[in-house]
């Protein structure tokens, strides 16, 4: 039945590439305006991006831009666990509860720059979260189960997982939202993120393992033995590929809602804005079952996390700011706004040469 | 005469540097803060740093923030010159124009991220311009004289333009601006920011240059000529190392003013967020006057002029954002401000792990 069809799979069909002609339009048009060509360096990158993704059509108002940070539990970091996380697992719902009291670096940081804040529950432990306007109550599971000893999701799980975030894209856009950013929360979620990038672009877990939200160097050489495990445990599934089977194997409700996210809005031709190691990580799954998203979306920032450059680069992206963050939340995704906003301010409102009477080289 | 003593020097001796203490007091606070230690990498940086510079009071609000736009014309780059530039000469007054008309790069980001826009003549060519409520008329002269022949400024004119720069910062101060950005606008300006930078930092001049708004392999290998040609011209100044007299001899009125402009910033205890390539030559000159300046800048942006990156260096610094940029105006300062705003932000909103009852690690 059509009906029965995961939203997911209908929004990857739906993604439309912006024409090649329009990047070029942007070009001609960026080098009409007073500067010297490409002298505004990635913001003028920003700016084309912006324009085709639009389809060629003005204004190019970012705005309102809405940030999601979607939370889920792991069963890895749980309290039997190998020790993953240096923070207990109780801090993913008492963070979501600090998010919507606006209490978090998210909330100073959306605030600052006018951006939208939505929490989402995609798989949080401990039952629902007392209402709040800001909240999305949609938890697929009480957290994931521990990879180590199969997957962390069923299919059918991680493909709600994924249609959770679709919708929530559909819902931003029928709310008029034009520029959607990333983030999340989940104790532990640098070890599957760091597994599916693994499984994904057959990097060394050794090499991409790092302190997460503070562990030390022996914590470190821990949890990349855990996510060596989990990569040998799910070995038929990561040598077959199948980017969802991979994602419902090693990943995480938050990580497969933010792929949806990422996918969604790509469908509805909006800018995703992609926050750190986490996002990226859904990036990636999003990226190999909709490979089409790579138009619609920008990493925002360099994790501190030592693989995330790699990553970002396996996606053949760079990042757009180098702060030394690995917070999460969507704090980098956040920052980037700005630039975003600035790229299509250019665009929109600097005089030509030719009007403003400035002599060309 | 006390009254005859110019304004930069008393600027230079009130700047107050931080008390260290506060910085500690900072790090203190944000370690408090529901995030991990130092998880929001430059932004922590940024907000401590804004913290002592206020004396540990807060607010940490950085608005009112003002842009300064300060252009001068150069003899290198004169009709009868060696040819440092693509652009002819007149474009220096055509874009002081076009500030005052709102169509320029700085105009569309300055009102993208809510700051205030001044334009300054500190040295323009062609006599002046129609009066404008954003354009400060100070001309210092009709433009340097080519450093290839002897001194572009005299002491005295130099001596000039810092004070000049001195008094913006004032102005800014009684008019409750927190945060001052430099900016500039001088084509052929990247010729004497580079003679400068090898001036003061011992830097080679061949490494040092680059393309500026468009030269060629052969226009920069002629342009390293001519900087080489002025350092040795004006050998025996740049022996003796005096910070003004190398100003004199090799800078520019824009240039000058920028310096005066950060000192009279610092002296005023207000951040200054320092453009791209010319606005960082301005820096120099500025820590060479006065060291203390260094608790009060930020070199808001790596410039795509190859030299830059080292010379940022040379100050002990690191440049926040690298975007690819060389087109100054402030372009690349402005950009900074939201990264200042939302570690304001940081600071003052989050809650604790107490206030908000959230495990430690």
């Amino acid at each position: 039945m059509e009906s029965s069809k995961p939203l997911y799979r209908s929004a990857a069909t739906a993604i439309r590439p912006p024409e090649s002609a329009l990047y070029e339009a942007a070009r001609r048009h960026l080098d009409n305006l007073t500067k010297p060509p490409g002298s505004l360096g990635r913001l003028e990158d920003l700016a084309a991006q912006l324009y085709a993704v639009r389809g060629g059509k003005t204004p190019l108002d970012v705005d309102p831009a809405r940030i999601y940070t979607i939370a889920g539990d792991h069963g890895v970091a749980g309290p039997d666990g190998p020790g993953v996380s240096p923070f207990p697992q109780d801090v993913t719902r008492q963070m979501v509860l600090n998010f919507l009291s606006g209490g978090a670096a998210v909330n100073a940081i959306a605030n600052s720059v006018g951006a939208q804040h939505r929490v989402v529950d995609a798989g949080c432990l401990g039952g629902p979260f007392p209402e709040h306007e800001h909240l999305v109550q949609r938890k697929v599971a009480e957290g994931t189960a521990n990879f180590l000893d199969g997957p962390a999701m069923s299919r059918e799980q991680c493909e709600a997982a994924l249609d959770l975030g679709v919708s929530l894209a559909r819902e931003s856009a029928a709310d008029g939202v034009r520029t959607l950013m990333t983030g999340e929360m989940g104790i532990g979620n640098t070890t599957p993120s760091t597994a599916l990038y693994c499984a994904y672009h057959g990097l060394d877990p050794v090499r991409m393992t790092g302190p997460g939200a503070g562990l030390n160097a022996e914590g470190v050489s821990r949890k990349a033995q855990v996510i060596q495990k989990a990569l040998a445990e799910h070995a038929d599934v990561v040598s077959a590929q199948d980017p969802v089977d991979i994602l419902a194997a090693l990943g995480g409700y938050e990580i497969a809602a933010l792929a949806g996210l990422i996918i969604g809005g790509a469908a509805e031709g909006m800018i995703v804005v992609v926050d750190g190691f986490i996002s990226t990580a859904a990036l990636c799954a999003a990226a190999r079952i909709a490979p089409d998203v790579r138009f619609f979306v920008m990493v925002s920032h360099a994790s501190a996390e030592p693989g995330h450059r790699g990553a970002v680069e396996s996606l053949g992206l760079a990042p757009l700011l180098d702060l030394g963050m690995r917070l999460g939340e969507g704090t980098g995704a956040a920052l980037a706004l700005p630039l975003y906003r600035a790229a299509g301010a250019v665009f929109q409102e600097m005089a030509t040469f030719d009007s403003a009477g400035v002599s060309r080289s």
